[in-house]
């Protein structure tokens, strides 16, 4: 077979501030022969068809984390299987996740639909609602970053629990997709305050939390009480050199607040069964909708990731490496 | 029957910064005949023996509380049944909590032990702690105010959970007597930095927050993955003009941390019953041990009061009305 090209994204060094493509993030390639790379027994190969891009992944680039001292960064990804020396992947089965489930394409839904809805966004904000939120039909929600991977999630959601949502995003196109996929009040952060919008739509029994600073300030002010607070996210917070101080934590206690993070793979095991009947259905019907914001070739990774921490991507980032 | 004093504590305004004995509390007294009291039909009379000052009162004396517009705060204590006109109540039984609860005198407990480690803040520990601490032998627990009335039983708790258990206090008094009831490293918070000795004995497990503030900062940047943070308490709030700014809350999502507040009437359904059979006896055979710290005199209320919020009494503060 012909050579083929084989490109990396390099986690170069560790960015302050925002990931700088070029000299945080470098892009390199090489032409590789597929019949020639070397399979150790068990091993598979496969050709990245699309990668994922998360906002935990800044984390990972931070000082002192575990990918700073170390290489082999890896997230989640589709891919079609083209050698292989085992015998539960076979050539021309896809596979997603870290390359090692093969997908059941009975629904029919397309490969970076395995990143976003049915991948870690989506089975996050699945995950989190059902093991934190407790909903009961007739609250309020509130969800930060609605119009995002995991916060359409969780406003649909939300909606299906039978909870009043309210949700806000950073542009006006985030806020007419947000009505479209049921909010009943989604607003702009950059033109209205949103203290003024919880302080209206309050108090908030269930907060979703996608950035932190003075977005979850509000939300603890404006907490009912028993109010749940689910932080999922901190986008805010990874790329400061000044945390947002909080003002007051005392409502956790005259409000009696949980507030709760998850760790997704400690979820995993409760809800991945539930969650991989029931989600492919509802996203192959269209009773939850799910947009992804693709960015074509690997070398054009690193300003994939950017504009996810700068927010100006809209739906789910994916990096659409190679067709078919 | 000759006329007898009926003291009384009034709630006579806001306080801004700490009540003012004299001034924002202040003591009343009045003669009455005991035989003469009118007693509507389901009523009983009770003479006032020990009344219990706890921490969270000061809070019911905020701007806006329900108290500021409205009379007839209460809060918990042990009598002597003097007349009745109901059947579950007769002259000569001793109540306690609001007066409601007929106490069972066979573990001979003082009565003291009916608003302390029987009553509020011995409650709130044993329910806190069981329904939020997830507590695992080996694991490093944190308790703040730990020689106080709640932080005392949650040493103890933790400490026959098999935790190893770190406890503050704000004077070296109360710092041996943290090492009395079994704390492995107590100190003192005035002359100690807690973020230091934090940073030596975590990452903390579970950290018991009767105090909010730094000290709850300090908890947050040294929590272990999975920590839980119980807050009980929040006392150096209460009394502060400009609330503690929390520098970082991404430490939340970092570690995967549970905060839970909670709310004594809601847990009390739940561990009611166990708590009543199991502190009596833990109390009565010496396996838990509680320091009071009494106030004779109903006309010293508000300077027990005081010293509450100063954090100058040493155990739990009661206030011994009258005897027997």
């Amino acid at each position: 077979m012909a050579p083929v090209t084989n490109g990396k994204i390099i986690f170069n060094e560790v960015p302050i501030g925002f990931p700088k493509p070029g000299k945080t993030l470098v892009y390199k390639e090489e032409k590789v022969d597929i019949d020639s790379v070397p399979l150790a027994p068990g091993d598979w190969l496969v050709k990245v068809l699309v990668l994922s891009v998360d906002p935990y992944m800044r984390e990972r680039m931070a000082e002192g984390s575990a990918e700073d001292s170390e290489p082999g960064n890896f997230n989640f990804g589709v891919g079609l299987v083209v050698r292989s020396d085992n015998p539960s992947f076979k050539p021309g089965d896809y596979v997603h996740g870290v390359m090692g489930i093969v997908i059941d394409s009975s629904h029919k839904l397309s490969w970076s639909t395995y990143v976003g809805a049915l991948g870690l966004p989506g089975a996050s904000a699945y995950y989190g609602w059902k093991e934190h939120a407790h909903a009961k039909q007739g609250e309020v929600a509130f969800v930060s970053s609605g119009a995002g991977a995991v916060g359409s999630v969780v406003v649909q959601l939300a909606k299906r629990d039978g909870l009043k949502v309210t949700a806000s995003a950073g542009s006006d196109d985030k806020v007419k997709y947000l009505q479209e996929i049921g909010a009943d009040v989604a607003f702009n952060y950059k033109k209205t305050d949103t203290l003024e919008v919880l302080k209206k739509e309050g108090p908030i029994d269930v907060y979703w939390d996608n950035v932190g600073g003075p977005t979850l300030d509000a939300a603890l002010q404006t907490a009912a009480t028993h109010g749940r607070i689910i932080v999922c996210g901190m986008i805010s917070h990874y790329s400061e050199d000044e945390p947002h101080s909080f003002k007051d934590l005392s409502m956790i206690m005259t409000k009696t607040l949980s507030i709760n993070s998850f760790f997704f793979p400690d979820l995993h095991p409760k809800y991945a069964v539930e969650f991989s009947t029931t989600m492919p259905k509802l996203l192959a019907n269209g009773e939850i909708s799910f947009k992804e914001d693709a960015t074509r070739g690997l070398q054009n990774s690193a300003e994939a990731i950017l504009s996810v921490y700068k927010g100006t991507n809209f739906g789910k980032k994916v990096i659409v490496v190679a067709d078919e």
